[in-house]
């Protein structure tokens, strides 16, 4: 059975996925890097090319952020995730935050109502540029996992969209002790759905809790 | 020292500290008794006298449930937690919520801009109307409590004052992994205060987690 994965998706206290004011410099606005601190120490994080001095932690937080890669065949990325760029593409010199080397290795999916070319990486990603809804751009998504999971990689829109849908089968939310006041809400339109899914949380040392999210039997 | 303290404050997985729509039936809104129930099986709460069949759970909800009323000398709430009319008082003939023997047993400061006499209650209770911002209120309150702690008792808007005035030395939240979508939020025009507290987070076997801000020294 392939599943529909979400992991590492931070929100703070008051239910922000990502600050205000996105640009180059800052893929989270006022946000910082606040809400990704917990990950920087992680092993898993520290592979894909994040800036440390020790070999990263072994810790709870790894535990869960090495899950993300696993099974995983495709992922499924909103366009804000993608780049900061708003409207039709000016040109095409944008290759992603990522450098040449995504860390991604799979098929991605970007949602997009402005589609471009097929980006091929080194490492085997590949930026697929769709304009669709949640149920078709998963479609999409399976095809080019090969049978294995799909991850949906965010930003907040896109979550929230597949929320509404009711494509999410296991969500793995982190809880960050901050009160950013501004940004994206991740739960805006989404009353009642914990009744979906079966909730487990842990705290870390690191001071945020993990929210694992897990889809009752339909 | 008399310290200001929060406990037992519980709010959804997007912030919100209660529903939309109180009304005499429906303290807590169209949230009905969702954000309480954690508590209704703890013996802390069954001696206040909700409805239960056994004699109440001893693990960490109650351990932290219990902390409530210790070295607490006065309660400050607003005229929301009070009861639900509106505007000037129609008549003197409601009491609160909580019958002829109110489970504080302390003075209460009731925030209002619509103040009536003191109300003298069985067990202990004293109510006494207060038209004041939140640094008289709790000067107030301390007269009241005789060297012991104060504690906010809520609602939303009454705790939000609070602690958009750096009252609050102690802090109990209670997360409870559901999604109200309407209501109040506890953290707007809060962001940034968690730099003004240490914070630890307990989950419990009843699926909500205990959140505790301690003051870090000003």
């Amino acid at each position: 059975m392939s599943l529909v994965r979400v992991h590492n998706f931070s929100i703070s206290l008051d239910g922000f996925g990502t600050g205000e004011g996105q640009a180059l410099e800052t893929p989270f606005g006022h946000a910082g890097t606040r809400l990704m601190e917990w990950a920087f120490e992680t092993r898993t994080f520290r592979e894909m090319g994040l800036p440390g001095m020790t070999q990263g932690s072994r810790g709870v937080d790894e535990a869960f952020a090495s899950q993300w890669g696993t099974r995983v065949g495709a992922e499924i990325m909103g366009r804000h995730k993608f780049g900061p760029q708003r409207g039709p593409w000016e040109d095409l010199q944008w290759q992603g935050w990522w450098g040449e080397d995504p860390v991604f290795h799979t098929s991605v999916v970007v949602l997009t109502h402005h589609p471009r070319p097929l980006l091929e990486m080194d490492g085997g990603t590949s930026f697929h540029f769709v304009d669709a809804d949640p149920v078709s751009a998963l479609a999409q998504a399976r095809d080019l996992a090969g049978g294995l999971d799909v991850r949906i990689g965010g930003g907040v829109a896109t979550l929230r969209q597949f929320l509404e849908a009711d494509l999410v089968d296991f969500m793995h939310l982190v809880l960050v002790p901050i009160i950013l006041g501004r940004g994206e809400r991740l739960w805006d339109g989404l009353e009642g759905i914990e009744a979906r899914f079966d909730m487990e949380a842990t705290p870390s040392p690191s001071g945020v809790v993990h929210l694992i999210f897990t889809r009752r039997p339909r």
